[in-house]
């Protein structure tokens, strides 16, 4: 700590060299590139320098080891644990990784993060300082680097740096105010930061936008633009002359207490327990299955938005409630504290909340799938079945939502047995999940036994006479059934698919399918018409002549009602499918 | 004033009982539902009392006025002006409606926005703090309804009133903490505010969830449940015996001082000033085409998010800075803002970012959809197209966003003309409309007289002899002409189509130009395959038997590089349309 706390003059003056090596790094490679940064890098040289070289402990040879220090750079682009570059969501990931290491790994490993004073005003930065005090997270360290210029012009707050001292203490927050390019200042800092127990550290820094570069310091319209080629080597030849030494740092080793954990080989030990024909929504499911899933494998985690007792997520808190983070109404925060969670394989994060909810955090699932996550995201109460509470809460672009991310995969289970086995897989597979459930409640359609592959869909309803496929995914596929039964007491026998997945689509499925009935393809979805069920049949078809799709979808802005006369008034149910299915036939 | 800060006893005395007439009603109206939030009315019925009867002033017999004070009641649904139910998100439209207020309309209404404990755990809600204080709306307070239960639990501050004073302290804001059910020192506090001057008012008042429901006051487990049947009777008896009085209050006129503004019959009163062939970026023909627009209507307003640079918005700042509005990186608030500025019609709101930073705004985006809001959106920046920032800055899903919400214009434009256009006519059509443009400089394709209507495709190339239909948009128009050039040396005809918008989606044309190329159709666009361009294509053609469509567009996680290698690395470029017209030919 002594060492920390003060290091002795010629540590310091390597430590000021060390930053001005960072400059001209910085300044050479984006001369090279023709695209990057270096104003913004020569802001933080010193931040980094001490935190790389004095405060940080870490393996230099392996970067991921579980028991080095997390660093994110939120302020850039930064492809360590997380990808960032969309402002405002690296602290929330360090939460995320700072609550693992404190209350799931239990280990000594700190959690460090850099952030810029434009991207503070995010909203998301604040969701997450307020996570961090209300959960003591103090292994976190967040510095704010206020060099006073945003992208476009100066900041609200220039270099008010009490102002954001005032806001992080009101948030409950251990705030210094440094010389951000000061390297004393910052190595005290840092060591009185390990010293406070059970409050978070910032660090409020005043620094200066091109610190070092003359007439480039302090000035606007340089965010974002290479030096000048033809100054560049004046520029680093000055940066050069102040330095001083040529010792190279012997990196602090980091104390090895991490757990070894295993997440791999997560499989479904005991068949589900239902019974063909029990009536339960599927967001209960899911519920009962991470219960089940907790069991067999104690990474486990589940994150919840204030909305534990609509998700169910509430029924595993009630079991595991050390392995249950309250994220409350920041969804944003949420997912980027899952993020966190589960970087170096640390632990398998499950994040409920309405599906409505979770397109305020778009662009966190979009970065996500950049940093090439493993989390899974569940939205309940989808759709105009969702019933009373009106439009605002229903879900009806989710699917569009997660279809368009990459390497995402998109369930939307019908039944009780079916989330069990997607909760299951969600586990268990690579890249984002998004599991789609629903409020009402609806009767299990499969056996214990029936086994569920990600890609491939149930032919649920068949016979040779079959005129029509119908294609529904939830609840809908309940009113088709619905429908089958009605119309094959007029002759009619129709098809019925459940998709299970919606990304993969199952397109060799509803290809021969749609062939075994003249080509005439219903599809029926609890979703606005646009990116979803429909449309991702479509495309599956498009290379197809002589199949002709007819898509049954939510339109315009839902009002309240009750599940079934919604799911009638906006004609998706199963007098709708019936009608359709009819005038299909005719044509 | 006097009278707004010590109201009589006897006034006092009706305030209340009008607070427990507002109780009566919540636990009816509830009731009869068998949905609502009884518990979460009653914690607020002394504030709602003292502000509708006593503070605020307004017609009651037109309650859309223009001199009419505001009230958004963000903590819980309501259509008065803005749609509220998604939380969190009230404070930000107020902060619109009281910048209107005191900047454009400079008028003497003033805004009130009651929030809810819970939401105030959104990020957004501190984004709109920041603006406030920021732009000194004293004519704004935000009522902090502080009754410590969320939907799911306690809140994570439960009664510590002080911190929510501290918070709002350091965010700029005049704050008064209050007891909520004290109509007495609430008229108070809203008489001080309206004596601060720069300032927005804080009023953190503390209160009980069920305040006078015995038994139910400040418990658990009672979010959003109406009163059991059985005790609601009683419940209202025991509230009814606590009213003295059975006065009328007449409510306080308006000041008429709100100017009277026309945002209608906005049209294009001189042609685009391109000659085919003029190299410009469809996202610098938008801040030029903002400044024209600018000059012909003086409501027209520009809101940016620290991107008007990257924008090109920075151009209409230039001509017009007292209409154009800076909401640095806070994209949720920026929505937001927008959606108040354009409430009652005052203002004609155009937002702009890069477009993959919209998607952080998709909650409020949604959310202006059921406000049924007139605002634009423009994303720039769009797609693989933008080059060397990296993945993190490129927007390969807006289409899919903005194409799920309801009554949304999609414009996607592919020359300066096209886009001048676009803006044009987002200016004057009902609903959101979204712009979609893009960093390269492209050949303007279109003459100055040319027509653009929302719905209706351009043929852009076209013969008796063509073989295949390629649709492209935006960037991708240009390297289908290319396409089409090199394809027509080699004897191979093609149709190009270039939508205009892709919604609506000019169906017709794509469906008869398709039969007219033998039901050969490529889609190529710069955005995911999921929700995009194609896929609206697909589902446009899926009621067509014999058109085959062939999907060109981006998949995986992009990297960064030069625009031309991007857009062939991910297929999407000249040669790849190419490749594929021959392919389609061959089969």
């Amino acid at each position: 700590m002594a060492d920390n706390a003060k290091p002795r003059a010629n540590t310091l003056q390597v430590l000021r060299d060390m930053a001005n090596r960072l400059r001209i790094h910085s300044i050479r490679a984006t001369c090279a590139s023709r695209s990057g940064h270096p104003t913004s890098c020569c802001s933080a040289a010193e931040i980094m320098s001490v935190l790389f070289f004095h405060t940080m402990r870490y393996k230099q040879t392996e970067p991921e080891h579980p028991d080095n220090d997390r660093f994110i750079l939120s302020k850039g682009l930064s492809f360590v644990d997380v990808a960032t570059g969309s402002l405002g969501q690296g602290l929330g990931a360090a939460c995320g990784m700072a609550y693992t290491g404190k209350y799931f790994d239990k280990a000594s490993y700190r959690v460090f993060c850099l952030m810029g004073d434009g991207e503070s005003s995010e909203g998301s930065v604040w969701e997450a300082l307020d996570f961090a005090s209300h959960y003591n997270l103090d292994n976190l360290v967040a510095v704010f680097d206020v060099n006073r210029l945003g992208q476009s012009g100066v900041t609200p707050l220039e270099h008010c740096t009490d102002v954001y001292q005032n806001r992080c203490e009101a948030f409950g927050w251990n705030t210094y105010l440094v010389d951000g390019h000061d390297v004393e200042g910052l190595c005290h800092a840092f060591g009185q930061a390990t010293q406070v127990k059970n409050k978070p550290t910032a660090i409020v820094a005043k620094t200066f936008k091109g610190r070092g570069i003359p007439d480039i310091e302090d000035a606007e319209n340089w965010h974002g633009k290479p030096m000048p080629k033809e100054r560049a080597d004046a520029i680093i030849k000055l940066i050069e002359s102040q330095i001083q030494t040529n010792r190279n740092f012997i990196v602090k080793l980091p104390l090895e207490d991490s757990p070894q954990v295993s997440i791999r080989n997560i499989k479904m030990t005991c068949l589900p327990d239902y019974e063909v024909g029990d009536k339960i929504a599927t967001q209960k499911a899911y519920g009962l299955a991470l219960v089940k899933l907790g069991r067999a494998n104690d990474r486990l985690i589940v994150l919840d938005g204030d909305a534990k007792n609509s998700t169910f997520s509430e029924i595993f808190k009630k079991e595991y409630p050390e392995r249950f983070i309250e994220c409350v109404m920041a969804e944003q925060n949420m997912v980027s504290v899952a993020l966190g969670c589960a970087t170096r394989d640390r632990t398998v994060a499950f994040i409920s909340t309405l599906a409505a909810c979770l397109t305020r955090a778009f662009d966190q699932i979009r970065m996500g799938a950049i940093s090439q996550t493993n989390i899974n995201l569940i939205g309940s109460h989808c759709g105009v079945s969702m019933g009373e509470e009106g439009s605002s809460q229903m879900a009806l672009e989710d699917l569009a939502m997660f279809r368009s991310i990459p390497n995402c995969t998109v369930f939307y289970p019908s039944d009780a047995i079916s989330t069990e086995h997607a909760v299951y897989l969600a586990a268990s597979t690579k890249g984002m999940c998004f599991i789609r459930t629903s409020r009402q409640e609806t009767a299990v359609i499969y056996t214990p036994q029936e086994n569920f592959v990600i890609g491939q869909a149930r032919v649920i309803r068949h016979s040779v006479n079959d005129k029509v496929t119908v294609i529904g995914a939830g609840v809908t596929v309940h009113e088709a059934l619905a429908a089958a039964d009605d119309l094959s007491q007029q002759g009619i026998s129709i098809r019925v698919i459940d998709p299970f997945t919606i990304k993969p689509l199952d397109a060799a499925t509803i290809i021969s399918s749609a062939k075994a009935t003249g080509g005439r393809v219903i599809t029926v979805e609890d979703h606005y018409r646009e990116g979803g069920l429909g449309e991702a049949v479509c495309a599956a078809v498009s290379g197809e002549p002589d199949i002709l799709v007819h898509q049954l979808a939510v339109s315009g802005v839902p009002q309240s009602g009750k599940p079934s006369e919604l799911l009638d008034m906006f004609g998706i149910s199963a007098r709708h499918i019936i009608a359709a299915v009819k005038y299909t036939l005719m044509n």
